[in-house]
């Protein structure tokens, strides 16, 4: 198996791609390529000084002459950047080269590339970003996390197809619950879409419990949790603030005495506990569901061990054969359910 | 002023919404009046034994026989119970007999008796419910926090303007930022909601910031925080459920050991600040704004402490004369931009 990795995404690249890439190879089987998309010159002095005392064998280069920033637009970046890391990297899972794309860079041109040249599995009206959302039992999968602002109900029932597979074969156990995001628990309560969608999700084969709302998400009250692009990039993002919101208003006051000084180094393994549960490098980045091979968007400012789990991800992705189980559930759909 | 308020509203009503009652009146002015809306068998005997030792000349009474669950369809409750507390007591607002109505009970069925029997003001199209969010540097104003579930471009504007007048006039400040809810900095960036609501923004006359996202809600990016209802709603519920997920990720911890125990109990006043900041009781009650009245929702699960706050927050909110700008403002931005 062979994995494109974006060396010249993210905020800290190359160094810290390359970083997570030799830790993933030293912990994956020999049989996975690590693929170093970017400038060679550049990549091949890097990992000479980076793995000095190791140079593992399954890390390899593809050459890619451009980088497309942080900022760029990304219809724009793919129309002049036909070089980049990500058009190159996303066209190597395109012809094959490669089974799955792992990149820390501009999520609106990975997003746009994979979905338009990579292209999207039969079935699949919009793909979605899948992101795990930690809750006080363990994690839910919370879909799509951004990648379509509007959307349309059949759009959320695909969600919930893709995310039921997804959590099934990634996270852990059979039958997932699927949650609607709504802001009421009756199913006639939320906006024009969910009340439509919920429609559609009742009527599916998918373990079906119907809306949560905004307090139910950390309770894990479900396992894969519906919503468009719009709410959910949203709630993620403030879900990803609460840490450091939490403990700067808690460190104002720490500093404030001994006695609280005290108190919080006592405490450091419990809000080490607590950090670590929302510490989204653990969950390594989010797969880019319903495109017709795999792909991994990490944030950009991903650490070595944030791109190392990405990796580890997306080894686990390509395994399972979670694109054939969603094709065949949309075919099935589409054939008790014209569009 | 008279203050009506919901006796038989709310999770714990009517003692709890007596007890807030009681402790409002010792603070409040003999000026204010507040008039316990319910049955008044009931009410008098409560009232006896909760305030023993003293009754405040301050509170009265309005009977109303009927009392509209929690759980009941708002529609139906305002079609049959024309003699329940809401109607009664909203009916109040309208006659003039009040100046304004707090109400715990059931928020939809608040909400549609004060939209469509108070009534709106001139030239709102739409009432949004604002919601106090604690942020790192102190509060903003989400709006809107549940009322409209799917919203337009120009409703969205009416929000500005409205929760820029209600944080200058209630919370603190003059030229309040106002921000709009979305996922991505730039203009273009949301979906064709935010998109063309940051267009009129941009034009209008409020000292508008641009789009946030969610990660910006606790920095304080804005002080007046612009959504539809459904997002609001999603986004405030999230919000409220942080504190108990904080609570019991460390308590599971700090549970484990005499370590752990010390140290926790050395923390305490951080906690304790901590907890306070989020404390939704602190704020009160959220105001419906854009209705020809004053009208603060509280939480079902209100304390007294929540209901003494919403009462004295309606006091203020008449005091400041809100509504009149609202319409002055409302009326000058209909001559310059035509509908």
């Amino acid at each position: 198996m062979r994995i494109a990795v974006d060396a010249m995404g993210g905020d800290h690249a190359p160094d810290v791609v390359i970083q997570g890439a030799i830790e993933a190879a030293r912990l994956l089987s020999e049989n996975v390529e690590i693929v170093l998309v970017g400038n060679g010159p550049i990549l091949r002095e890097k990992l000479a000084r980076l793995a000095y005392r190791y140079r593992p064998r399954s890390v390899v280069f593809h050459e890619a002459s451009q980088s497309i920033e942080m900022g760029e637009s990304p219809a724009q970046a793919l129309r002049k950047k036909r070089d980049s890391s990500i058009v190159v990297g996303l066209g190597m899972v395109k012809s094959g080269q490669a089974q799955a794309f792992v990149s820390a860079g501009n999520t609106g041109a990975v997003m746009a590339c994979a979905i338009f040249e990579v292209g999207r599995l039969a079935g699949v009206s919009r793909p979605a970003i899948g992101s795990i959302m930690p809750n006080q039992k363990g994690v839910s999968l919370l879909l799509d996390a951004g990648a379509n602002a509007d959307c349309k109900p059949i759009n959320l029932l695909q969600f919930g197809i893709m995310g039921s597979l997804y959590f099934q074969h990634i996270i852990k156990g059979s039958r997932p619950r699927v949650g609607l995001l709504s802001i009421g628990e009756e199913s006639t309560k939320g906006n024009e879409l969910t009340v439509e969608a919920h429609a559609l999700l009742a009527k599916s084969h998918l373990n079906f419990v119907g809306n949560v709302e905004g307090k139910d998400i950390l309770k894990g009250a479900a396992d894969v949790i519906i919503c468009d692009g719009f709410v959910g990039n949203v709630i993620l993002k403030f879900a990803e603030s609460i840490v450091g919101m939490v403990s700067s208003t808690i460190r104002e006051k720490v500093a404030a005495n001994l006695r609280s000084k005290i108190g919080a180094f006592l405490l450091t393994p419990a809000f080490a506990k607590f950090k670590r549960r929302f510490d989204y490098e653990e969950y390594g980045g989010a797969p880019l569901l319903g495109i017709d091979g795999a792909c991994i968007i990490c944030h950009g400012g991903s650490s070595p061990k944030a791109i190392r789990n990405a990796i580890n991800l997306a080894v686990r992705v390509v395994n399972s054969g979670i694109n054939q189980q969603i094709k065949y559930q949309l075919q099935e759909m589409s054939d008790h359910v014209p569009a």
